[in-house]
């Protein structure tokens, strides 16, 4: 019977839900946060600790306040319930302090006059959303720590491992493999400090009332403030902001640079890992990647996540900057932009940062196809170097010329460039055959690379 | 024990589910439509049809057709199952395939075989979703039609009541509300024809198997695809589209330029509905719009609801035309990145164009508000109408120029403009008292409003 | 001396001016069209034509009519003056007009009452933009025809040119080429078609007088609107149309959805033109994609210049449906943000298509390097081809687990996938080896792509 | 002769410039920062200073540094020229560098091999832009300053002028206007700390050579880079950042996020300038913000200009962090799609910026006004007040109901909530006549407004 009420409810939910993409493009854990559970929890939480502060601040009688606390439990609201009084409302916390005075009233009817005392409906929105927040991006801050770890054991190890350098698409001189993350890894570093400062700004108490002058509370509101501050370990700000989404929308633009970064790692990952390159692939695992139709493929599949975050989230953040033009004291669709948007930020940017975390830290680097793929050219890519060298004796447009009719002969008759030059009276008139060997060897010709890794891994150690 | 399974399964599914807010911004018809199950459903007609389809081709044996289109209905799944297993294969189809294959295998091993036989998965996820917009289409064009029965009411009801017209927020000369409400009519016959217009490309199938070349179902793709397309109702195109995205992002757009009218329709009937204004106001309802702590308000919601729309769809639109850079036969990340944004343009469209409905149906109108903020300037808006008679006599730019003088005297003296034209010996040169009071009266100015209102009530019945 | 004149001029402007990057990404046509002198010109031809139709209506004289129409001509206005005053007045007409009818009042004083008589600002600008767009339109359906017109050349021409499909970027089954161009081509079909669709519906003339209801020219407005009309091979709406601009926005999508498909192109192309993959390259021209430090570099640049207009368009598409929002009778940002934006995606879509048009029409296809890539994978791309003809003996699935396994045997032990499947007794129990080399054949394996790119040549003929 | 060239000279000019809109939507300041000079003398400044910093360093002769340092003067060089063989190179460096070695050869044959020596074209353009960016910078910050102090000037001086606090445009409780100032102020306080951290890290030199590896400056590398950042005064970072575009990227969110302040803070002053409102009013000066037609009209222009840039750069920002995907060593599009955009948004918040300093240093109270709208609903918007009260002696939700039945009387009967509240048995059981009275003065209700208002003040001074 258990069984059947079960599968009964699932069948009904999905007629509503939206579950089946998204533990693709989100984490079990983000999503825990910012569902409807930890929505509610959210705004409860602030009703509780508000009521808590209040009976210090002889608001309210103290009995309210510990009653008022104890009933605010999101297990006890049915939400299919509030959902449906929230549309017609206008906003989901007039039903739920509908709901909690009366739960409220059936222990202590005394403590049911003092629900929500003061507070403005956006009050309670908001501050629980900071309190959401707060759990987002203390998840945030875990991945983005582990991500850096493990960029930075890439980029140590791979400090000399030599690849062609690409630039346009197309073959250049040769850098590192551990170059290639310590760029990846100097921009997570600044995103760390830049997640740090924005939670220094967004951790804050709202509480206001209803425009804004804690008219309400009068001469209890000073000390209410500060005692849920308090609480709720929020910041206390000069004034309540509520048609001011600084806050917001700072969370917001911090989180699209950082799945800017992200699906920049993912664009390199899918890139390296096409079948004609073949040099680095996403970690392998039963079922991870297959094709319905291609037996043999092994898809990038986390970087297609990052890479369509890469896409969703700026957008999104434009919303978020857009929304900001809200109407003086309390905006009019402004605010409810915000309300989905923000937590799509977070859910999104979440997956794609356990899918970057889990792809880098399982990553397959083939260094030989990387070495291979160094001769492709026939050694064009270390024309540059040639170039350099020669420009010392007859200066740099001078070299760039001569070399680029090497380079053009040696496409246009696919012979080495080592050949040509060795050929070139020009060349040789400056340069032996054994130079033109050593400036064709891209093992020598890495420059600062592993000198550059090394200054980012302390950077990252500091 | 019923009830508390229930319950169970309920708080477990809050700390997933994302309907909280759902209600407000969506329909519930047009959320059931981009449900899982809807979108599993979507997949498993696709599945079912091809199955017949490939067996009244030949493809595959007469019985495999009947028993696995028997076995294609979206309350056999579990929703949470797959979605776990999509998040790893990258893509829900794989799993449900798997799924689909072991139940039909259970009525019969032999017709498991041709489960999903020739196809791709982006086959059965494209034309599943062209099926859930084949829905959202009609559900739309409905509502369009609905909301251009009630425009139409509305501006042939108030042709000829005044009202100021607004330009940059200042009062300018009178309009009448008529044609205001035909000025949102025109907009949404344009979009009615758009909408039909989108529909006749979107509703296409998607069949192309692996790379796009039907080469898995050889001498049988041809019968296949048109039977499939019959058996779906579905328009025939002259080739796979993998990764020609426009259909999509087509059908994005136009809803996005849908939306865009919705939100000037709100931000106009929020502006007149402003304390200050009072010449519109939303339907009252029981609990509709209340404020947690001011009784006597009542806010527009549906307004709220519909210019938060007009934030969020804009840069959702944004994200489907920049995901159709598309990779060769199947996108990496640009796919991906249109799962959830389609349904989420299509639902909070639905949401704006419902609460636009519902909100002009019921719109309060007080034309003795309107008449009286008519007289709030003391003439100046009619001072066009001078301007205009004045310039008969001595030009444009003089009688520009003698009438503004005699504005900034009405600002500044707070005296009415008649007064001051009567007392100006270079107008009563030219105009009568009698004159200046006929071209000061709101109702003798509305120029041709009642035309065009009747011109646009004309294109809406045509 | 005009030397000292032209450098002092140069200098004075180029502290201002824009056009460093500007021939990179946009076509000199296009500029012109959007201009400041082709901005002024189509103010100036709505002026104009408004004086002769006002003549002809008798609601202005017809002498005043000939003079005004007369002085009409950008060159006679001067850009920096009209931009100083436009910034204070709020809009460019108001000093335009003031200028033009002091020009007037040169020849003709009577003649210079008359000028932009009963018109407000934005039925100036919005003509004048209207105007604009019907040369952009022209321009970008002449640039769609020719790149119609050279996809269809490519099409035809190796409509059987094998080179391998890729799905995730990954290698999978054989496609032609000429599939891929059909499949571009299709898209750039509709897209013609939805311009002319948008044509229609964007080629309508503004005039509303200051608030919409043309009371300024009472009598005369009619017939003035109609010989308007007439005059600017416009068509004429029901109404006047100041804040319903789903016209425009509209002109916005249709080019969105057209750089979506070029981005599309050149991501593939550019694709194509990898080092590491190198079947497709850009046309190469002297100074053309050069690098300042690799000699033989030949970079994709018409590529770049796409796919930057793939990533910027859409982002302005979306700032024209959000724009939409406009109050009342005249819109206060919403309108202004319109003003560069729109102008600046027709531009930026121009160069895409130009570069495009030029990238195609100049395509170098290396069939060779096709032919050799198809080979990379040791035959694991034609395991399709196998596990669909085993699995008419085997079933879908059983098939598709033997031929994964000798897939991953193949990848593991570095063989042939031919020897692994001719070695293994469950194949051969089914299929002799000729079989299996047929099977592996890529040319074999392109199922209907020959037939799909006769259809979209067929369709695109039509 | 020179009148002819210069006549010459501007129409031609006029029929590719964008010069007509360009002085209402940004400052001629920041036009001649991001002018075509300017980028010009960006990169210019980036090769002088590296030529210096080689010839300290030993990579190249000092005479050779000295003759390049003196040859990079913008005025040198002619855009157009440059402009059409960018458009073909790739980029404007090559061009440049072209042009620049010839203009050093002219002096010195020798100095002319070492121009651009060891440098990549984008070291100089993404150096060029930050040191533009440094100006952009300082132009804000001067602003953003001149901003605050006036706004703290109005919070000070309206500390205690009350008005009435509107959520979702309704009238509610009274507000100050200077609590509504401090708001702003506290915003852009916000703002002024993110822009200074922003600095730190945009403030950075880009100097890495063709791939990031300074392999072609070899053993001169290292003294080269410390001695170019400290030549330029920029931080010296750990590795070069071709394709980490987040320091770019930080630039647009943290511009966008101040643009979406000064919408809020126009949106706020425009509607309190409508013509029903009345209690603000932009500064008035000659020929500012008249109408075309309506010669009475004072339209808000600096509020149009602010709030178009609302709409105009949120969704440029999202360009900016969707072109972060560049592709490994140098981006394909990405970068490209930064050219224009960075600069964009400068200048459009520049214009915002310089609107709001001018809009609310000019900003014209009417307190006058604002007292006669709190009398507007006579008495409903102090409600809550009553409210509030009640609920002391009879329970939140009890006195909420009873407030709110005597708010519907108001409504409905016409009548001042003052009379209904006074003959009602159930208040005046707890309150007096003349307690009523004190709970109706709106001027006794600002609750906290003052105390917001100093400490918001004493942060902005901090």
């Amino acid at each position: 019977m258990a069984d059947n009420a079960s599968a009964r409810v699932r069948g009904v939910s999905a007629t509503r839900s939206q579950r089946l993409l998204d533990r693709q493009f989100t984490t079990e854990e983000m999503r825990t946060v910012f569902s409807d559970h930890g929505r509610l929890q959210g705004m409860l939480d602030f009703e509780a600790a508000l009521a808590r502060a209040e009976a210090q601040s002889g608001a309210i009688p103290h009995s309210a306040g510990t009653v008022i606390s104890a009933c605010c439990r999101a297990e006890s609201f049915d939400v299919e319930t509030l959902a449906a009084a929230a549309a017609s409302a206008g906003n989901p916390v007039i039903p739920l302090i509908k709901e909690l005075t009366a739960q409220v009233a059936e222990r202590d009817a005394q403590a049911a006059r003092y629900v929500h005392w003061g507070a403005t409906s956006q009050d309670a929105m908001d501050t629980g959303l900071v309190l959401q927040l707060r759990s987002a991006i203390e998840l945030l801050t875990r991945d983005l720590q582990r991500l850096s770890r493990a960029l930075a054991l890439l980029a140590r190890t791979h400090a000399a491992t030599p690849l062609a350098g690409r630039t346009w698409l197309q073959q250049g001189p040769p850098v590192s493999f551990g170059l290639k993350a310590a760029g990846w890894l100097s921009a997570i570093e600044r995103h760390r400090s830049r997640l740090g400062q924005t939670r220094t700004r967004v951790l804050a108490l709202q509480l206001g009332g209803a425009v804004g002058t804690m008219a309400a509370l009068n001469e209890h509101a000073d000390a209410t403030m500060a005692a849920l501050a308090k609480e709720l370990e929020l910041a206390l700000p000069e004034l309540p902001w509520h048609t001011q989404r600084d806050r917001f929308a700072e969370m917001a633009t911090t989180l699209g640079l950082i799945v800017g970064t992200l699906g920049k790692i993912a664009r390199d990952v899918s890139l390296l890992m096409q079948t004609e390159v073949g040099e680095a692939a996403e970690p392998a695992a039963p079922g991870r990647g297959g094709s319905s139709t291609m037996p043999h493929k092994r898809n990038p599949v986390a970087s297609a996540v990052v890479l369509s975050a890469a896409l969703r989230v700026p957008p999104l953040v434009a919303t978020m900057l857009a929304a900001m033009v809200q109407e003086h004291e309390r905006g009019l669709g402004g605010w409810h932009a915000e309300w989905q948007t923000l937590p799509e930020i977070c859910t999104v940017a979440a997956g794609a940062l356990a899918n970057t975390v889990a792809m880098i830290e399982g990553l397959q680097i083939d260094s030989s196809r990387m070495a291979a793929n160094l001769d492709l050219t026939r050694g064009l890519i270390m024309a540059e170097a040639v170039s350099i060298e020669l420009a010392k004796y007859i200066g740099r447009r001078a070299a760039h010329a001569l070399v680029e009719r090497a380079c053009e002969r040696c496409v246009s008759g696919n012979k080495p460039l080592r050949e040509l030059l060795a050929a070139d009276a020009e060349v040789t008139a400056h340069l032996s055959v054994a130079a033109i060997d050593l400036l064709l060897d891209p093992r020598r010709y890495l420059g600062h690379a592993q000198a550059f890794v090394e200054r980012a891994l302390a950077a990252s150690r500091a």
